[in-house]
């Protein structure tokens, strides 16, 4: 049975995330969507709502479940007993950073191996980062997320 | 159960070639090889060389088969009732070019997705037509392939 | 008066040249869609069909003109007294290319310039290529020219 | 009437930016320099000293006038009644993140189009940090610079 | 007679820088290994500590000198009567980077040229920061750097 | 003593060539300049008018040899008793074939190592092919090539 695990900060999950986790579960027999706990970036929402969200979005998926890690990935993965970490790709330079990753990882642990998907065209230049800059001007981000995820960007940045 | 299609010229099979063969075999169910029969180019071996050089390396296999396509690929994965394509990434061009058709292929059907698979560092730079090259100018193609299919080119090469 | 010219093969006109025109024609005064008769490969279609192609498609626009040309572009742009090459960007392959022409072309012309419009997402890893080959293969096309187009596509290759 | 904004920090102006808005104002009727008042990074020159080194240097030209903004691009670009931004082009890295931009900026705001002009090759590898970079470690700045510029960041640099 | 610098943060010394030395020692009559005193980054070992880990390690080589510097770059290889810099590259981010620099150096002092070397496959995807963060979450790190240095960057990650 | 050997096809030898020549020689003892006898391609000027272009240009440098060669380079490098195999890099498409170039070298030839040198600015985007492409069509070519070449392929395209 493939196990797989899905890796990232989804501050907040955006709807290329979301794109990459549905394809994804149509693959394997099992996805983990892992949301990195410290990264080294100060992130909008603590872990615990970032989990939320992207619960809240992909929970009803059967195969399925949203943890959270710490550490090296490839630890994280093997105590899953998981062979596969699935990456979203974008364009040029996220390609370098993910080939140096994954390439890293071989290294580490032969025993697992990474998958990319092409990130649906319509979502291939979105990031986070850019979800929240937009809404920190005041931008509409619907385009880019989900409206409850939309709602809780909005909600957040009026506690700052 | 995920079926996947492998499709490429394999003229010859590569070290890298297998190499993919080999870790999509443990991730998928059941993986098709899909030789292409009429490439634009000449290919040096006919499809039915190719294939059995191909079957001889990964025949072992429980859940490989070797087939032989012409014409649309997406037809040829309809047709296996195949739901993925793998495709291993070596260098930027490649990743242009393979984004290019994996786009193309998800716009014409959409049930099917593309996976990729990063080549292992010992072969990025590896394809068919360095071996040739090489073997043309009477060098030592060992690294590159499999001892097999390093007889079959020295042995095309004298014939012609 | 800012006059722009947009070279191509248009082998035969797709969607993303479409886009390309039509957002074009709101920005430069007056734009001449200039189709390269003598291309090294062999088009599918003559200059006279990709000149018709192109011009049931754009010639509703008041401020656009289909020309063909021969020869070097930047003789051809000062025959037009234009003062700017038109060129959309799909992506790191198609950029270097197009910088090597740009910067050739500002070495043998310093009072033409050329601007880079970045393909509609939607026409992002489309090309003509593409189209001839899938249509070969009697795949669906109409996601990637008009209509009529894929009409004319359609009856050229039965005449082949 | 085409009007264009050409926006960036200009910490600052170098000749690079300096060539694009001298054929920028050929192309275009109007053209509007915008200055980024919060830079995320702490920029070296307040806005007022970015905007009067730009001024200096382009207040001549009849169709150019310099402003400040800050905020989303595009809200500015809409307040201007603006339909283009202009960007010039270096290298792959900018070409990728240039390309991210203007995707987004088209889905928020459609009637806005982005147009990329390539950095003149002389100044193919300039930013403004390596003047900064080099001037601080008493480098001679003027080949990347115009002289008054040279010289308010050597003043710049002595009063830290 | 050439001599040849390679510049570097050593934060520490990986197996990939070594082999770059190696191979340019092979390659120059002088070479003088440059340890960058002032990063902009904070750098994990103190200057001292990185040149100490780059001696112990190519000491031995009979042309090779060890040696810190800070300020520009081209400013201490004039002072070592150095005319060529030596760099590795690993891939298309780098490239960009790495080009850019070597441009703005040969603006800045033409008589002094810029070699890159390839890095060896088996390191291609290595860097400093990914030892460090593997080292970090008690991952190990001997494939990739010399067991020396692991046991140091070990013992620096305990004291902190 | 290091020797370097620098091959191509040099149909015409450019001015971006020469400037690689011209700073090789500055670095290594002593230069081979490789005129690859048999390209895949057909040429526009036989090997010996390539080579007496090249030693017309070069043959007055004290350490520089002009000579041809035909099969794998590494043989010929062999042959020479050289040790570095020099190449100019141009831009990202020249970087990811001359790495594969490099690298597939290296695993038949370990003994041989790949300098690369950036291009000159001034001719980063030239090629033979691009001179060739514009002397078709009567355009002007000294920007590109020296007056000695320029006249050559003026007279052999009208042998034509």
């Amino acid at each position: 049975m493939a196990v797989a695990v899905y890796p990232g900060s989804f501050d907040p999950i955006t709807r290329g995330h979301y794109d990459i986790i549905e394809r994804t579960a149509k693959i394997m027999d099992h996805l983990v969507v892992a949301v990195l706990r410290n990264s080294s970036k100060t992130p909008l929402f603590t872990v615990e709502e970032r989990m939320a969200m992207v619960e809240e979005l992909v929970g009803g998926f059967p195969n399925v479940v949203v943890e959270t890690f710490d550490g090296l990935l490839i630890d994280f993965v093997r105590s899953k007993e998981a062979s596969v970490i699935v990456r979203g790709l974008r364009a040029v330079t996220d390609f370098e950073y993910e080939l140096q990753m994954a390439q890293t990882n071989r290294v580490m642990a032969p025993e697992i191996d990474t998958l990319f998907l092409t990130t649906n065209l319509k979502y291939s230049y979105l990031s986070s980062n850019i979800v929240k800059e937009i809404a920190l001007y005041d931008g509409d981000v619907s385009p880019f997320v989900h409206p409850q995820v939309a709602e809780r960007v909005k909600a957040k940045l009026l506690q700052k």
